[in-house]
């Protein structure tokens, strides 16, 4: 790509970027409904039977909410992080290509967490799906990080201190996810726990916006 | 989420939830589809028996129809919605993912319901189905209170007839599909025929919008 | 929907529903590569067969290319219909609905006939795959049928002779996909013949749009 | 298609054709991820059992990074492209239509090659991948061609040297895949490091776009 493709594209909007993320993260959070599974059908099952078949996927339910409102959150902060720039980087579109290729990971590892929470892979399949979030939150500060040190790629209204705001509030994830991850050989409900603990602390922080 | 970054997010108009939120839908609706099974190919199979198979499969069919319209509708309540407002709120974009997620289990109890629409299970599936909905219609209701109670978010121009208007129409979901889920233990088609009629009324009725 | 909200919705242009309707294209376009089947992996396999394997599923590529670019020009004749109109109507919405209810189906068409395609119930799967084609362009003719007879939703630069010119390009569909559906029991291959003949056809004479 | 509706047509700005590419592109990036296959649960599966048949699924995670990021590039040029022009042809958005379609195959061949690559028939997986990456590569071609020969559907600013500039920046894809098809015979690596060379060669040369 060559000097005079840049200026072509560097004067560039934002708009198409959001829209090709928006649409990976309403297709990644849609699939997450693929693992909600149907008892296989059974001439023999009873309507009492069904509801038992189904009663015991409670793990599936529990996976597929709190998978489902972190990757909404995610896609809130990006959101939130786009109103920051105007201009796009290369090196902020590969950052938001990690980010996004992260994201689509998550019905993967949901599905592991809900097929193996009561078999003793367990604590291995939690510490995968935490793990996968302490990539995706680092992809986010990743993300910051390229906002922070390149000052032609955001809005000339956009402070330090909203940037410090921001980070403030990023800052959790990490170390979290990554406590979330160690936690699940503790037990995988430390993972479950702290991923959904973080998920209703952002949501009710998040006041207005 | 810190004030600095609020303010930023504050100011934004609603373009981007609500192409989020198609998004969903868009995918959503497509997914039903992957419910229509093609037979098990044998090389017995005649073109008769071909064409006998596919007919067997006819609750598929009708499950296919009634979700999609069912689901086209709730888009276009939620594009209704989306029109009488100018601002989100951390609880709008909350509400609004919990009917988004709950959109992505449509599938799902689609499926369920033409799988054991003619097993012993068919009444506890097609509670689950009514069900479904009826989570689905009390976030529509939650949706519209969200707007009643936070003038700041609505247009200028939106008075509270208008708002009594939206509400009143969409006062038929909670309690008929209720009803829709308790009847299934009188026949699945009790179910089915609420279902049906819902969408249909709700066409029928939204002359020009 | 009372009055108010109609009034509400009324004014509205028709830039959601384009949204959503290319959402919907987009997804179910894309799912049509589902059906290109991976060859069960055998550690037998050597290179040579597993290129025979592949080229076994010649029937697969056929139909996925023609399946997609069929899809394509009818997403290219959406595009054009919606050039004519500024505003959407209750049964505008809803026949654009069922256009994309039956184009979701598309895929699961295609897959009957490959899966089909050399056994003997291939002519019952290519007349279903010719009746689909069939009951879509019907619902092309009902969304311009909507169109003429209410002068309200379309642009007002739109003249009697434009609504004319796209009325005898898509007037060719009903009666050769009826032709494709009733041909298929003469043989797949006249099914498959004039699906593909149409669309190469249709993009042949559209020359500059 | 006739005179009238192409005069339509021919007036409108090429928004709806990226937000339809768009739309494929974001469905296809994420159906990558469904090639993350959960190893099927076992009730002996200790967390280190689980972990080891994790880690055996590796070509998985190469084949999944190196397609993204692949798709990723594609996507990004097919943007900078896109920025070239502000009128569609006919024959630009088949080209168009046809660089979409090999895309959403390319999930297929991804799978190809991670069910494969340490069976027998590698070499012809990875072949086919390599091979799909040209078909591809010729696609950027042919949308470049189109818009070197017809001057009317590129935006005024557009210098002939903008077109060269891209043109050979392109011009590296067919050949490098071609290479990375038929190296498929010598060791299925030199397609993987081929193909992971190609993006991240193009990702660290577009420093700013």
């Amino acid at each position: 790509m060559d000097e005079a493709q840049k200026a072509t594209i560097e004067e560039s909007d934002t708009g198409r970027v959001e829209a090709f993320s928006d649409g990976v993260f309403a297709v990644a959070i849609t699939l997450l409904a693929l693992d909600l599974q149907v008892p296989h059908p059974s001439a023999n099952h009873s309507a009492r039977e069904l509801a038992a078949a189904l009663a015991r996927e409670w793990p599936s339910y529990v996976a597929f909410v709190t998978s489902f409102f972190t990757v909404l959150i995610m896609w809130v902060s990006h959101h939130g992080f786009f109103k920051l720039i105007h201009r796009t980087s290369a090196r902020l579109l590969f950052v938001n290509g990690y980010v996004l290729m992260m994201t689509t990971a998550v019905p993967f590892a949901t599905s592991l967490v809900t097929q193996y929470l009561r078999l003793p892979g367990a604590k291995m399949a939690c510490a995968v799906y935490g793990g996968t979030f302490v990539l995706i939150s680092l992809g986010f500060s990743l993300l910051l990080r390229t906002v922070v040190s390149d000052a032609g790629t955001r809005k000339p209204d956009v402070t330090r201190e909203t940037l410090d705001c921001v980070r403030k509030s990023w800052r959790l994830g990490p170390p979290l996810y990554a406590l979330a991850t160690v936690g699940a050989f503790v037990s995988p409900y430390v993972t479950i726990g702290i991923c959904t603990g973080l998920w209703v602390y952002w949501a009710g922080t998040a006041r207005e916006f």
